[in-house]
């Protein structure tokens, strides 16, 4: 995919449904050029808010339909918006469940005009099933106590920090905002289920022995609707370096009211336990909380008590950097 | 899919990549009107060599592709012969990876004689994600050291020994050939990784409090290829009962030489484990060995030493029936 990229907003009601596009614009906003909404639009990126043309005019490449609604559908109410962006030049990307290839008026619009659409969710390289079978290279996995607790966020921040230290190492996206950072990536939830390992090990292939994959993860071993991924993408990545992920006071899991989230401790052990099956040298290297609700008095209290239980440092990817973690990691 | 079958063997060289056939054969011999093999296969299931008219004449409703071959494909030297048998009035159904319906030929000449294709292996109906919740009625997964190691055969035993007794059991299939024994069922390795435990939910919905669901096992939480679907499994299953199923003296898991089998007790403990995500209340009830390559003696040996060791009957669902498993689940 092209950059630099426009946002199609289109007319989501809430900052949760454009997450996509939030995190994209946070971590790569050299490669935002604007954003398109449309009428009764709920939120914003605060970037320039500009038409079709005007942001081919000033560069743009991609339209990203950066929308992540339940379902994952395309809006009808978005498809003539979607036709008039690719009849001014652009191409499109999409990362919802729903095909932008399905829609037959986008698909015309996009070979008359020789533009390219994107379903970044569905997997186009045929995938193999996991060998287990170490490869060079070191790897380092985020895994969380739930879903959504900052997996990306903490893969990203270190990418950036090892980069910065003149480490050599590559961001390696499982999901459709990484996937619109990194520019490839493989979401891994949506592979066949007998190739996720695989598709991990795809991703993540055979490289420099000094090298360093950041695999950004997905669900959690404790969430019971997605656990099976979670832990097929633990085998695949045969991680080095575990970082632990967390949102401190989550009153349930994700989409599941009733059910707590499991404790650091537990997430640990049974992390650790079920990737040494691929890679019995395994490491926890440190602890990214999501202290966004938190006063800064408490988010310190949280470290500190944190790094004094599990002997780990904790870090807050946003507001504190990763810093302590590049430090653990380099020393392996 | 309409019984009796009639049997493709085409030209596959050995029982191992005819297993699907045998496996059907063996369970439901009442399904079984024939076999259709062409020049140089290398397999029999010792039914009648019967054509496609003959068959038809003889009752036979499909025929049935029970091949399991590397990569799934679906030979070109097959395929007139799959025509032939629309023409004569037979329904076609395979568990194949590459589909019936994807090949023109068969496809025109099933609408033209308004015979029905089924490709068993990809699920047609919406899937959902799993939710982890409690639903009524009791459940029984069969789980395994590796692949292959009998966990259908186990299951279906159980069923066969559970009805006799009169007890209100139902084997649920997650695989091709259980298919084609139960008539319906998902090939939870097929489905998008998102929705293996939603689709372990379809599987087996709330039943009457007494019944018993008797769900099929796959693959491993030890084999590094299929572990996220055999987790997303236990937790869409929630069973209330293990059963463990182990071939012994394998020199190796499955497709991996060099890689080692777990102990029959750590299977049972990450298991175990494992489950009490979505059931605290799972009890280990048995285990299932496949003794074929063992002496009578050496059998006997294994399973006296294993029911002394972890307190569980040892059974071989073929060689000695399922009975003292069947004694321990009707207890819970």
């Amino acid at each position: 995919m092209r950059t630099p990229y426009l946002f199609f907003l289109g007319d989501v009601q809430d900052d949760l449904s454009a997450k996509t596009s939030h995190g994209i614009a946070h971590w790569r906003p050299e490669y935002c050029a604007g954003e398109f909404r449309l009428p009764g639009c709920g939120t914003t990126l605060e970037l320039p808010e500009i038409g079709f043309e005007e942001a081919v005019q000033r560069g743009a490449k991609t339209l990203i339909v950066g929308i992540a609604n339940a379902g994952g559908v395309i809006s009808e109410a978005w498809v003539p918006s979607l036709v008039e962006a690719v009849e001014a030049g652009l191409d499109v990307a999409s990362g919802l469940h729903q095909r932008l290839n399905d829609i037959p008026s986008l698909r015309e619009a996009a070979e008359k005009h020789g533009r390219r659409l994107f379903d970044v969710r569905h997997p186009t390289v045929p995938l193999k099933v996991g060998s287990g079978e170490k490869r060079p290279g070191k790897r380092l996995l985020t895994v969380g106590t739930d879903c959504s607790v900052g997996k990306m966020y903490a893969t990203l921040a270190l990418e950036g920090e090892m980069k910065k230290r003149g480490v050599d190492a590559t961001f390696r996206a499982t999901g459709q905002t990484g996937i619109f950072i990194a520019g490839e990536g493989i979401c891994v939830d949506a592979v066949v289920a007998d190739f996720i390992s695989g598709a991990v090990e795809m991703l993540s292939p055979a490289n420099s022995p000094g090298h360093w994959d950041l695999i950004e993860g997905q669900g959690s071993l404790f969430h019971p609707s997605f656990a099976g991924v979670s832990l097929g993408l633990l085998h695949g990545a045969q991680p080095d370096a575990l970082v632990f992920c967390d949102e401190p006071n989550r009153p349930h899991m994700r989409g599941l009211p009733g059910r707590l989230p499991p404790d650091l401790k537990e997430c640990l052990d049974a992390n650790i336990d079920a990737a040494r099956l691929t890679n019995p040298d395994v490491r926890a290297v440190g602890v990214a909380f999501n202290t966004r609700k938190l006063t800064r008095s408490e988010a310190g209290d949280l470290m500190r008590r944190t790094e004094n239980e599990l002997g780990l440092p904790c870090v807050d990817p946003v507001a504190t950097g990763v810093g302590p973690i590049v430090d653990r990691v380099v020393e392996l």
